[in-house]
């Protein structure tokens, strides 16, 4: 390998096949993979869940993980909030030449723990180069086959009374890469991306009646709610002083003028219950290491319509819209 | 829509919405898309085959396609020549600020068309959007699911005495877009950009042994070649008189100082075949729009294990690597 990554590495001809082989399949080594076809063949199921995400983050390093990292956690994250058990992911890379080849190194290892940890094989993958100043050192797509074991998840299996729960701190990720940009306070807050294929195993194997998972990544909390009652006769009313968000979060946000509500997070779940339930999946989500922090935040009702309702804590109320411009561009 | 494509389309919050649902999910309508879940629910099979491309052509429209043609047919192919019949595919896009909505919406549209003809579903999704000078108008990934039909193509299935054939002429891909680069002689010579899995569905089909499909993109026909004797006993001996190009192709080759043999197609089949079984996988070919300029190109022998040697027109031969550097950069 060359110290950096030139357009020849893109060619489709010798020096793609090294950076194949010296580089990319060792290290997610697996017969699907090293059989190096067109397309990996493997075992399936009756019921798929299929999920795809690209990656552009920028920096691609930052406290608590790396655009590596977040590509195998973002997409086994969609997989496993849709009900699914993850198994399989591709992995595309487009690199922008002139990347250092020990920062790509370092960015598949941090792929191949990831993917170890959450369980999932990276089957099938493609290299792309482009040239300077057409991209920013890197973009990764990953998609991702999961096979289905909890049907039904869906915002409109929601009822009025449900309890709406969160795994775990708000905010963490978008802070953690908006202050990793500024080079601002870095280090002091880390991002929470984590795989939750197990958080969400337990959340679902808890017996529970769970309407709808999800991960509130690009928009933060706030625009996942608005999502999931948005043109239905629901509302979400949420209690202000039972969001958890570190105070760290919170002094960061208030410097930088955000709202932890609508930061990105890559590592938490959103979870609508039926409220006689809701204890049993609050336990279930706390013996997890994901889970340790969840906390019941709201509530379903019917009273306003499509909206979603923030009770403040000095007692008055305000709705919350879906974010609606680029908070923090590149998160993910 | 706004006229061009701002950051804010890539927030995750209204403005993303309303792309996603004004003009990706009425496109693609099906009903696993239109949930707008993180995962769509699919109906499986037992085995499935699964691929990934990124695509980063340049330009992003030219004579005989267009990059979201493009993205659909390489990743259906992929899974075609692994023996699969293709039915789902995810659709990313990496978008740079400042895009033109319209040219997007012929994009999106052209993807539509293609995946209609493919017979395959775009059934989830992402969209991203990065700064000005962070991308080149439009990156797209695709990958996709086929469910397996023809288990055990590989070149380790090929035998001495197995014939060569190539689903049509060589070269026009990266000649189009080459000379779409340069806007020389442009529009004389189109794209092959197509999708083959009816093609391959009628080699398959047609009864005879075939070893191993594969779509010469990047890299070519000769490097193609090369990937399936490297390593083993075997060797391809090339009649280079019986290689179908294109006068026109041709003529450009040599303007560009290009080799149709290592220039990209993206809507040819290379198929090794049973000696005997020749002549039937061969009209079965021909029996189809894809194929009907098929031509024995060459055979498998043992005469020079891991080479491919090309019997020139003069009765001389040569090695043929594979492609060294980058021939033509972000060819696909």
């Amino acid at each position: 390998m060359d110290e950096i990554i030139t357009l020849d590495y893109g060619s489709g001809g010798k020096k793609t096949s090294r950076l194949i082989e010296n580089m990319i399949v060792p290290a997610f080594s697996n017969p699907a993979l090293e059989a190096l076809g067109d397309g990996a063949i493997l075992p399936g199921a009756e019921k798929l869940v299929f999920s795809t995400d690209s990656f552009v983050v920028s920096p691609l390093f930052f406290p608590g993980g790396d655009i590596g990292k977040l590509a195998v956690c973002g997409t086994v994250n969609d997989v496993a909030v849709s009900g699914g058990v993850p198994k399989y992911l591709s992995c595309a890379f487009v690199i922008e030449e002139g990347f250092q080849s020990e920062a790509l190194g370092r960015i598949i290892e941090s792929i191949r723990k990831a993917a170890d940890k959450a369980g999932v094989e990276i089957v099938t993958g493609d290299t792309k180069v482009v040239e300077r100043g057409r991209g920013d050192g890197l973009y990764i797509n990953t998609a991702g086959i999961g096979f289905l074991k909890y049907p039904g998840l869906s915002p409109r299996a929601m009822r009025p009374g449900d309890d709406v729960i969160v795994s775990g701190t708000l905010g963490d990720h978008g802070t953690a890469v908006m202050l990793a940009r500024s080079a601002m306070m870095s280090g002091e807050i880390r991002s929470d991306c984590a795989a939750l294929g197990g958080l969400c195993a337990a959340v679902l194997g808890s017996g529970g009646a769970v309407r709808v998972l999800r991960d509130p990544t690009r928009g933060g909390a706030a625009t996942t709610l608005c999502e999931f009652v948005e043109g239905t006769a629901l509302s979400v009313e949420l209690n202000e002083s039972a969001l958890p968000v570190r105070g760290e979060v919170r002094a960061a946000c208030e410097l930088l003028g955000l709202d932890p509500l609508y930061c990105a997070n890559e590592g938490k779940l959103l979870c609508v219950v039926a409220h006689e339930d809701c204890g049993r999946v609050l336990a279930a989500m706390r013996g997890t290491e994901e889970g340790k922090d969840a906390a019941v935040i709201g509530r379903v009702s019917d009273r306003y319509p499509g909206k979603v309702v923030m009770r403040t804590a000095f007692g008055g109320s305000r709705i919350l819209q879906k974010l609606a411009g680029a908070q923090l561009p590149r998160i993910c």
